[in-house]
């Protein structure tokens, strides 16, 4: 890893840039949330897929973390001996990779298909492992999980029948709540009561739940008031974008994560073209929020990439009298960091202009075609 | 590089795919075209960033290579001598890096800008290298280059009268022509006229492009149709896409790139959950033609990818009778190759079902962020 360079301007764009002063305090800020209301924290790693955060991350008081990807699994169990792969583990190669994570990680994974339960006692069994699973429960979102608490009843029962395997609970990920964090009370409610009836009904047959486990960052200062949950999974609020500030989950103040861009063209006049396009921002839409475009500046906030090519970022000036000079350097916010952070491979750490670190995204990307 | 699997049912999901019959077929017919009509053949290596990929369009008969980001000039300048940076040269650490390429590479730049010209002019004179340029001129994409022709010519001037850079001509992109292949003609007209105005404007001051640039795909097969064209460049019509198909670029057995994913889950009615997401698709809509969603199944194309989360994509089923069980692997096609492609650090190439091959993405990603 070469030497950081001393100034931001220095950097080449566009670049992934994370302040680390707002970085820990959002590490902290949640695990104390956590901690005041008795939950156990683990959060997603698909945000920043970095060993370096995850470190922070279990030493602010994480009990573990959560995976989707087994290039995912293989980079954090060097950093963490509890990890959570929330996907569907279906396809022998990913399950070989998994069972083939070192012995002494405790491995918990999701399912929701009674073919994934075989599969992965199976695999448990030879690889001499023991495996824990939260079978996933579809709370609203329709995206994965058993949808009806019979069947998730008998998937449970599955997993308790397989010795390699050991049934520890349920989980969900309510994706669905994306309204601005003061209207989400009904929406809380309707959850609660969903997960109560599924434990009510693992209980009744005689597998009560030991966690129940939930996302996820657009609900996570009010995951308290669902009092069924014992374990929060955020993944987004490591760095928060401007979706999340948008519907009130963190401040403006709190976005640690931005995309330096340089302004690269100003030859057509009203509009200014920056080095940061797909490639850079991704092209995610804000979602329960409104809001136009890709990306805005972070300190003129009501300037967005409008229009967007591979490596062009646009933004149409309007009446606003910003106009920079081909050369200016400026931090972008993105609509969603997750998907903006897969596309760099490393991370310019910075307290105010300076930079002080940078580290690799190793979890990006996929690697290990062959089983 | 582990020696590839033997079958593609192997390969761990989601993963990029490309038929090397297709894309050999592919570099063989645009070299084809090229040649038929005198044109210089230069591809965007953006689409596929990957050196054997390179390799093939030059031994084709590619003059030399386009690139937009100076990862993609250093990985190229590896197999190739004739490079051309069509992406504003803003920045010290850019440029830097453009100047360190090996001195036996011929390198050009797109300028659109007289800062750009007197950064490059300056930067050449230290490395002791002469830099062709081709003035960008805007013919109505509005993204970058010069929009008018008197301004245009001040700006080949200035290039002219700078003893480390080579006036060589200009170059264009025509990305507002999206248009399917058999409605193009009034566009390609205007875009002659607007060509021959710069073309005769700089003839009369001394300065006759030697060189007229243009890009895409959308338009590669009626580039003869504009005569002031001497060279071409696309990018994506080395793999193809969802789109460029519905335009009528290729048909849809010329698409080589598909992207391998596995159905993960079906436990909501109605719809199939496959693991390729934003982070394996990317999230790009249609251009130019309609279509819902952002990939659809390559031997079921009416089956959409409705609705993404990172690692989730979802294809709701409707009357559809296909009803894939957990497990069953599929190849989707992207709306857009070119980002879909910058998800993946390698690609599986094959023949058939039958892997032949495997080769990285190489020039993905940035790298270099210290000067």
């Amino acid at each position: 890893m070469p030497a950081p360079p001393v100034r931001l301007a220095d950097v080449e764009t566009p670049a992934a840039v994370v302040d680390l002063d707002r970085l820990e305090r959002n590490i902290t800020t949640a695990a104390r949330y956590a901690t005041g209301h008795g939950l156990q924290l683990r959060p997603h790693v698909k945000t920043h897929k970095s060993t370096a955060v995850a470190r922070r991350q279990l030493e602010a008081g994480a009990v573990g973390l959560t995976c989707a990807t087994p290039r995912e699994l293989d980079v954090m169990a060097t950093v963490c001996d509890d990890l959570f792969w929330a996907h569907p583990p279906v396809g022998a190669a990913k399950i070989a990779r998994a069972m083939a994570l070192p012995p002494h990680v405790r491995l918990t994974v999701a399912v929701d298909d009674l073919s994934q339960v075989a599969a992965l006692a199976s695999a448990a069994v030879a690889a001499n492992r023991r495996v824990g699973v939260l079978v996933e429960f579809d709370v609203g979102m329709r995206r994965v999980g058993v949808p009806a608490v019979p069947a998730l009843v008998t998937m449970a029962q599955a997993v308790a029948a397989a010795s390699s395997l050991a049934f520890d609970g349920i989980t969900c990920y309510p994706g669905h709540i994306r309204q601005p964090v003061g209207e989400q009370a009904s929406a809380l409610a309707v959850l609660q009561q969903r997960l109560l009836a599924a434990s009510d009904a693992l209980s009744a047959a005689g597998l009560p739940p030991r966690v129940v486990s939930a996302g996820s960052t657009p609900t996570m200062w009010r995951t308290h008031e669902v009092p069924a949950i014992t374990e929060m999974r955020p993944g987004t609020s490591v760095y928060h974008d401007r979706t999340t500030a948008s519907i009130g989950v963190c401040t403006w103040d709190d976005i640690a994560m931005t995309v330096l861009a340089t302004v690269i063209s100003t030859s057509i006049p009203g509009q200014v073209v920056l080095d940061a396009g797909t490639k850079a921002l991704g092209r995610e839409p804000m979602r329960g929020t409104d809001g136009e475009g890709w990306a805005v500046l972070q300190d003129r906030p009501h300037l967005v990439v409008e229009r967007m090519s591979e490596e062009h970022g646009i933004i149409v000036l309007g009446d606003d009298p910003w106009r920079p000079s081909v050369g200016e350097v400026v931090r972008l916010v993105p609509n969603h960091v997750c998907v903006a952070m897969h596309n760099f491979d490393r991370v310019v750490g910075v307290r105010g202009d300076r930079v002080e670190s940078m580290w690799d995204v190793e979890a990006r990307g996929r690697a290990g075609l062959v089983p």
